[in-house]
């Protein structure tokens, strides 16, 4: 069977490239496709505390080179291009970019995910008080206060989370309950670090260095007011950069590519890592073990073919 | 519900070690218990080129030391003592210890497994020729000659994945047909770089500063000769450290734990990770992203308890 590459991996985030490590590193002809810059979203993590190994942390940019670097030695090729689409029916995978056709004989999705922005400006306080991820961000604001966004399980699971660290997290939600499930509410109206901010959406942040005052509206009264506070952690949904995959392969209702233990999605040859699968997790600790599972994966098929 | 601990680890390897980091930066009080060393199988790793993150690779102890630090960090203890028999009939879980027992919420089972030895004097020789795992090792064997000892998938396959590195591969056996499924078979068979040692098991090996000469002996004629060869890998099973966990966890047919994707076992509030468990594959890339997992499984068994 001939194709281009024994292995195409899509996305070059933590996941991605340890697959391309692990692939590489087992003589497989391997490419990796990133449409902006090798490391996915950890480039944009200011502070990685939690990646074992690393006692003293690492920013998340020197992680992304490591781990690129750490991916050449062994022998696979990024390139920098942007998939169209897929065409996943045959044993020999097609993978359309701008200006050419390259097939493989498997394939690894790695494309991420990325959290619903609230789209008020925010972007700037990234890692300066804006967070979308309590696991990653919660033990930096020990002591401090926080505003919380959304209504739903992780919203809530994720503020009763802070209220470890922080002195006062605010609750913004923009109707009138809240759509978490009851254990989580109750526990949430029990909790006095915790203060609902009902029937409010947040409409912008301000700070010299770092947040200062959140902008909250009342979105029946129109009233603005800030909240001082110096964070503000955000949950209202987390979108996985599966579009390019039209009906290719199984996603789950939010659109996550449904894995089973060995990264295999439902089609025979093409296995997903990291963020945009369906995983219980998503950090670089789980995205590296489900590259090296998937690269694992991808060998047996192609000798099995 | 009053126990000594929120969570306790058993065994401090790298899936370990990663799930202590993780409980304790989320405000856990956490014990984790080893009966050797800190660090784990990785401690007896000469050299781990394949851990994501570290380019030039890095010495199995220096891996086990930082990720043990990381760890402390965090605020989770780690004490030397070996389980004795676990109690996990009751919302309190029991640890038995020689000297004591400890209660705790939720426990992480991390207590490993260890390569089947063949017992004729090669772990002096252990990263020095001889090793356990192919997708670790094979690639420190370009041009050379090794042997392989087994006769099953494992052997057979890790045999094949061999050639691709070594120039000659002695594949050792002791009876006179492979376990192993036909397709694999087949494939050994038509592979020229392998040569098929019938009827024979490994009887020792010499070499001044690494293997130099692997003795094999025929079974049935007992003829013992020396094969030239630079290393040894031997795949005669993998033994999973499970013994004290006598009927308490769902165990699979070879006795490693069965988990789901949340890392949850048969019981409530028990969770599993690294080589001990029924996974696809057994590195630190992998046993780190379980260790993540079952951290937040445990934290959120706790707070829905």
């Amino acid at each position: 069977m001939a194709a281009d590459y024994d292995l195409v991996i899509i996305g070059a985030g933590p996941g991605g490239l340890t697959a391309g490590l692990y692939a590489g590193r087992a003589m497989m002809k391997v490419l990796v496709l990133e449409k902006l810059v090798p490391g996915g979203q950890i480039i944009v993590t200011d502070w990685i505390e939690n990646y074992p190994g690393f006692p003293d942390g690492i920013s998340g940019f020197d992680m992304g080179e490591k781990m690129k670097t750490h991916m050449l030695n062994f022998g696979a090729v990024i390139e920098t291009a942007e998939v169209q689409s897929v065409d996943f029916s045959d044993w020999v995978k097609k993978i359309e970019l701008n200006d050419k056709t390259i097939t493989a004989k498997s394939v690894i999705l790695a494309p991420g995910a990325a959290p619903r922005p609230l789209n008020i400006g925010e972007e700037k306080f990234i890692g300066k008080g804006v967070s979308f991820c309590a696991t990653c961000d919660a033990p930096f604001f020990k002591g401090k206060t926080v505003v919380a966004v959304g209504g739903g399980d992780t919203a809530v699971q994720e503020a009763l989370y802070l209220t470890k660290f922080a002195d006062k997290v605010y609750l913004v939600h923009r109707r009138d309950e809240l759509r978490a499930t009851k254990i989580l509410q109750e526990r949430a109206f029990a909790n006095n670090k915790i203060e609902i901010i009902w029937d409010s959406v947040v409409t912008g942040m301000d700070g010299l260095f770092s947040v200062e005052n959140v902008i909250v509206e009342n979105v029946k009264t129109k009233e603005k007011k800030p909240l001082a506070a110096n964070g503000c952690f955000i949950w209202i949904g987390i979108l996985p950069n599966t579009e390019f995959l039209d009906g290719d392969v199984e996603l789950d209702e939010s659109g996550f590519i449904v894995t089973d233990p060995h990264m295999a999605t439902s089609v025979k040859g093409v296995f997903a890592v990291g963020d945009a699968r369906n995983t219980p997790l998503r950090q670089v600790a789980t995205a590296v073990g489900d590259g090296a599972i998937a690269a694992l994966s991808a060998e047996h098929y192609i000798e099995n073919m």
